[in-house]
């Protein structure tokens, strides 16, 4: 089972007026994460609006960055739905394209109790072959993973990650402890990457990373090497960007920050709003005071 | 525009082991409902799972109704979706379909700005020819509509009621006050419907209505004749039904009362619980309360 | 066992700057709410500031609200503790200086499990000889009490009545259902009163009705009656009242009522804020709006 | 303006049958912490059960921990009110007591507005001449200081210090980085105190430090000393105890552990629930895996 860690973003999902995924945006987008050194790929998260898509073109978009990445960086796809079966099709087709793991996401509408929660994510693991990702987020789902869920999933052969969106980053030393480190943690925008990478991380999936992708490797590798000095001088800077993103909408912000910088991936899916001119400026001095951020001409 | 007033059950929705609308069951219980009297049918409202169907199984079920029907009573088919476009999508086929009404439900993942409600919705009903009713649920939704935002509907030609599925029966008095009459309102499973109709309401779209039609019909007539004190001996022996659909699960609890009566709808979608054993006791003790039911022999 | 029924107005709490309780003020506007024709008088409800007042405002709060009331209506006087010690003690002094009857509110800073809520109710009922109104807001309080602790605090012999201050009018008629009549039901402002009556309720306790009290007497009077439609009319008008209430901070709120009316009760206790400069416009408009209201010469 | 930082035990408050403070006790709890290391002591914070002391208790337990502390840590006491005037006064008195600093805390019924929060903390810090704590607690308070609330009160002379009890550990770098440093950070029994000592927190006010206080100390020290290694192998440890002080009432289970440890401090005022059978061997078996906690005999 291949080994995740480090910065993964989370990619935004370039749609066009009708409905279009916009291929050449997203494949060069990809190829200046990869360039910019990023570990792993991430689309389909909840920056990636996945549950604003519909099948056609969440299966197109895995099927861009897929052959964007060509191999040199792992793809983690996220699967969501509301019912089981729907998450196991979903987690085969991501499979079958060749994505290299898969971050489960639950949806509901009505609350699921627990058990309910361990055989859906059970289910999408049973389904595939490649490393499962579990994703929680007690803010926007009905359902959280308790501790004692989380332990009886970390004995699943492909469970073996958890990126958890919460705010409460002593939570994720629990996971640790109580799943006896079969749970490796990424820590979510949320959280601060370099607290998560001190109590044993081994990485963050995030859409910041989408908008600041050097700086993000950069301190991830401060993390790996201990030099937690430096770590945190560049961390109280980088800290600035997920505040932003956490003050205006999330898909929104990241788009904005991306169409700043030259990458024309549009606007969220109606009704959700895009960036206003205040966030705009705001992102834009946010970034202005972001070392070593490159610009690029924007193109078709 | 069709007024529309009275007994309106949520339908709920069979599904076959493979995903396929089980027809058969669904005209059958079409036909009884429509047999007891109720003033209309609402499938793909909550209790009929919209959020766990697909495009193809949404498309059937309205189908199914609509032929069901033929007429007799109005159909106000559940739309529901996180995109504008894909909402406009839905109501445009289920007015092709033949629906006599559109029940709007807004799904979200993130929070949605009252501007992009507001606009959803107006978009829906811009759409179809058919009268709207919105649909609000702040438990299991992540946007209430304000009163001043119903109040800017109410203003839309084809927008003219509201289904409230608060427990705040309150707010449904301020709603008629603030729109001045043009917002009608339908009671939910969570309001008491003879308090509503005492306050100026004009029916219920409601689970329970699916499993005790007959008496829900006899509970309206008396409120619309004003006979308050034989409304009120009625509707206190019905809310026990009320109380214990929302003490289990709402669908499993409504499939699990039309199983008992005979009609083989199945149970929810997993990893939705079926109702369980002991729930199943209750509701036969509840219905077994209720006077005037008819069981029916299961056949396929 | 005294029978409770009617209008109860929750008394509001006049403060001198000093921390002084104004009594003539207080006084005078006992005088004004009998003479409206209230049924009882509620010193220290939620609109009284029990949670702003020390030991010794409240006690001198019951002893002028008794002396004043002089026998005419009963006087409930409310009860607010986080140690059921203390509340047994403010029950005991309420009960010596001669109140009817106790609101008994329970306070808390950490969640207390069911059975300690059960006990504290029980411990303020055992140590008085006079009828106990439970009151519970679930918006405000950190517990709320549950169909079956309900239940078993019915059976005892002084607790015959239960104010629910949430917005959830349909737990009203489970309550009353549950407890077979033993456990009557008053409204609070977030219910309408007319639908409370309707379902079985026996009067309303709350800050509107300090400020329209002799059409809160009308209303109640004309649902007594079995006069729905008279009722409704009238309920119409004053539920713009209510919303207001519950649109502004209730305190601030009915205090700013009653000083346009005439009567010098001042603002809350800081840091609550008074009524904004727009806030009393508003409430002056909705005043306007009622018939038969008096204006008095405000006097020291 | 005296410089507060490291380990904060929070004191239990050891009250007798009949509401007595339990003075031999909580002398003998403030000596042995002394003896530990610990930097400061906070009577009269949540664990301390302040919202369930009368002003007489409250009083009473500063005076003995000021003197048993002699001088030799400072002691900063909990301030708590729902009025400003009441804090004032509080606040005034703790200091004519001896205590070093203060720990402001504002309770609530009614939602107070951002401009009376801080009217609040400002008077408390304008009527005495010691460094002020504010303490933030979302989950058991009704109003949470934001960002710039925060940068506010960071500009008053006497407010440098903010101890949150959110389980939000980026708020803590966003505080920080927001106030430039004037607001110094105490992190609270839910965040994880060595990645607050990374990100630039200055020590913890805890529950938990009363149990383990020696342990805390070390911790504390090997942070500042940035040995993080050696940090996290000794915190992965602790955590279990603050997971455990989590799960149950906090006061009843530091009570609990001193009971254990020794202390005859006894339970939780009721309503509050005195840990329960299986709790207390939950904290026994917690407190068996921390090296080097002495047992006392326990005496009078």
């Amino acid at each position: 089972m291949q080994d995740l860690h480090g910065v993964f973003p989370y990619l935004v999902s370039p749609i066009g007026p009708d409905g279009e995924v916009l291929e050449t945006v997203l494949a060069r987008l990809v190829e200046h994460l990869v360039a910019a050194g990023v570990h792993g790929l991430t689309p389909l998260g909840s920056t990636g609006e996945f549950a604003y898509l519909n099948a056609a073109q969440r299966r197109r978009i895995i099927e861009v960055v897929v052959e964007a990445a060509a191999g040199r960086v792992p793809v983690v796809a996220g699967v969501a739905a509301t019912t089981t079966s729907e998450a196991v099709r979903q987690a085969r087709e991501a499979e079958a394209i060749g994505a290299d793991g898969i971050l489960a996401i639950l949806e509901a509408y009505f609350p699921v109790p627990e058990a309910g929660v361990v055989a859906y994510f059970t289910a999408v693991a049973d389904a595939v072959g490649r490393p499962v990702v579990l994703y929680t987020n007690p803010q926007f789902q009905r359902s959280d993973l308790s501790l004692p869920a989380l332990e009886a999933l970390s004995r699943h052969p492909r469970i073996g990650y958890v990126k958890d969106a919460s705010t409460n980053t002593g939570r994720l030393l629990s996971i640790m402890d109580r799943t006896e480190g079969r749970m490796r943690v990424f820590a979510a925008s949320a959280h601060i990457p370099a607290a998560v990478m001190l109590i044993g991380g081994v990485g963050w999936m995030a859409g910041p990373a989408c908008a600041i992708p050097r700086q993000s490797v950069r301190l991830y590798e401060l993390c790996r090497a201990g030099d937690w000095g430096a770590a945190m001088a560049l961390q109280r800077r980088l800290w600035r960007i997920n505040e932003l993103f956490a003050r205006h909408a999330l898909a929104a912000c990241i788009k904005g920050a991306l169409e700043i910088q030259g990458f024309a991936v549009g606007a969220p899916l109606p009704p959700q709003p895009a960036l206003s001119a205040e966030g705009r400026r705001e992102v834009e001095a946010a970034l202005a005071g972001v070392e070593g951020l490159e610009m690029h001409a924007p193109h078709a």
